[in-house]
């Protein structure tokens, strides 16, 4: 590799059902005027970079090739999965949504940024080097580590993107499902730092015992024999109408549904064949849980909603002005509400390599890994 | 019976888990000033009244009881389904939603509608006789029957609330399932009226028939083998990113929205791991598939919501106003666009019989029965 070259990871689906993943070499660009070059040194792995790396591709199938200096990795795509991806056939993805890293070259417009460390979000941050609009970047706070502003973008404005969401909508009160995740943990921060009302539910005692320690008041086991009287109790405690669900799939979001039906008619006093007609809504941002998901009405009335949510789309719906002031409110408080914990921190060579993906891939709950695109390679 | 009195359907359900419809006796109330005392002669028997009349009882322990003047129907609650209706256990319920009939009596600030044929919305039509508030009070256009206006609520009110949701929500087409119904065939007089694209999905050849000859262009069999080609190339040329759900069990609902998802990327050149962002949305107004409804989320990205919709909180939504100008519509296109056709006309002991209930329940598509209470009473 020469001096005036840098590595980017990328991820390729073939027509012939094979992703492919590799380190590509690529000539390092001049910054325009009002750009910057960062040399990255930290970008998270999200379940978002997840999806967009590894695709629908069958892991049972992975190969390593190539060589230690530029390995490969391979996979199989299933057939009947490559409808979804369509439009990304053939092209050859950039990967890493957010992270961060040292400016080391300005344009002239953006001098005031050369040497500081800054987060972006964005995409292609799995690579050495990658150039950014300065209006894109957050210059961190003096002392912030890359690695500590690496995740300041997706969990943070997710987590205050639902409080936003539960604001706009007219709710009161949140559930929130895989809770003790990093976002979960960060949820519960912001929520009692505002004093908004969180039920959180998860699947072991474990998982429970980390957010009672956290200060978390509500907390479920959907792995309790009483699981269903427990959260009616908890949702008629806060008057949570509205939820959050990195699951997605199978009955739990029905089971949320039915939940807070059953809270909101223990203080009713007549009968509506229709249900109450309070609206309840369950926002499937994850899927950790791939099958269908499955609604049963029986329970349920009529006013109920479930649908999908994504950051990048609400942040579009409120506006610049508005995502501003949730960006400087994260930035204010990167190492207390919004501070994230990884791992392991790998190479560019090292997230290439079979073992290490099973190992993030399996998206294990407080677990979050790091790439230091630079790492081995200074 | 006394000339004093007069015949009210009563449905009740009992903590013991019995339905039991009878026909109770009630004294004639005299009306307020603001009322008027009507002679309900047409009641539709629409599935929002099965509802309330039949509740969840299992049909096949169904028996009839009491007198010939007298008739009393029992039929046994699977335990299991009655905590969804706790809220109407041991009440007794007056059942029809809408009806017509002629003012017979009216108080003194109502003596326009003396003699009067009135449809109304409210409860309690299947009576021969029920005081309303004149204001609730549609009078008919002259030369039109109790039976002609009986059911001028519900269903047009339902299919113009389709078409206001769909503007209101800023789609610009619709999707319809069990779209031969009266409802479904009243819609495609509105939206050919309107110029509004519409796609109906039926289940067989015979409703595709009936809809064509109704002049509707975008017909899809659901057990056509090339369904969710057919759907997605009708969805494609309509633009439709709505549906309206009368099933709302199983998989239909997605498949909509994986044909609704597939129609709007054949325009797309670029990838998006998360799907288009133009949201998707079905409504589930009706309960004729009782199973869950199945949402796979592989090939619909994350713009996307499903939901149940009624009319009663639509209306209370949009406001009194709003509301007006859909009723007044309504009265000036009652023999055309919202006419309504009736398979038979019950009196109210009929309409307890078990092999009638039978005929009635089966809401098979197209037919739709009527109540006269006073039938056989004159």
């Amino acid at each position: 590799m020469s001096e005036s070259t840098y590595l980017q990871l990328r991820s390729l689906i073939t027509a012939g059902g094979e992703l492919q993943l590799s380190l590509r070499e690529t000539k390092i660009p001049e910054p325009g005027a009002d750009e910057v070059l960062i040399r990255v040194l930290a970008s998270p792995i999200n379940p978002s970079d997840l999806a967009l790396l590894l695709g629908p591709a069958d892991l049972s199938t992975a190969r390593a090739g190539g060589t230690a200096e530029s390995p490969t990795f391979t996979a199989k795509v299933p057939a009947n999965l490559m409808k979804g991806i369509a439009a990304r056939i053939d092209q050859s993805m950039i990967v890493g949504n957010e992270g961060a890293g040292v400016v080391v070259k300005a344009g002239a417009d953006a001098q005031s940024l050369l040497g500081k460390t800054v987060a972006v979000l964005g995409g292609g941050m799995y690579a050495q080097y990658r150039v950014a609009k300065a209006a894109a970047c957050l210059a961190l706070p003096a002392g912030t580590t890359a690695a500590e502003g690496a995740s300041c973008f997706i969990n943070p404005l997710t987590a205050l993107g639902m409080v936003e969401t539960m604001r706009r909508e007219n709710h009161t009160a949140l559930v929130h499902t895989a809770a003790a995740s990093n976002l979960g943990q960060m949820l519960n921060k912001i929520c009692q730092k505002d004093g908004i009302p969180l039920v959180n539910i998860v699947r072991n005692a474990e998982q429970a015992d980390t957010l009672r320690k956290l200060g978390a008041r509500y907390v479920c086991n959907s792995t309790s024999a009483n699981f269903m009287d427990e959260l009616t109790d908890a949702i008629a405690a806060t008057g949570a109408t509205l939820a959050f669900d990195a699951v997605g799939g199978g009955k739990l979001a029905n089971q949320i549904l039915i939940c807070m039906e059953a809270a909101i008619n223990r203080k009713s006093t007549t009968y509506n064949r229709y249900g109450s007609p309070v609206h309840k809504q369950v926002y499937c941002y994850g899927v950790l849980d791939t099958r269908p998901i499955e609604i049963d009405r029986t329970n349920v009335g009529m006013a109920w909603g479930v649908g999908g949510w994504l950051l990048t789309w609400f942040l579009e719906k409120i506006g610049p002005q508005a995502t501003q002031k949730l960006r400087e409110r994260i930035a204010a408080e990167l190492k207390t509400t919004f501070s994230s914990h990884y791992t392991a921190e790998l190479s560019l060579a090292e997230a290439l390599r079979p073992d290490v993906i099973n190992a993030y891939n399996r998206r294990a709950t407080g677990e979050k890994y790091l790439i230091n695109p630079n790492k081995g390679l200074q």
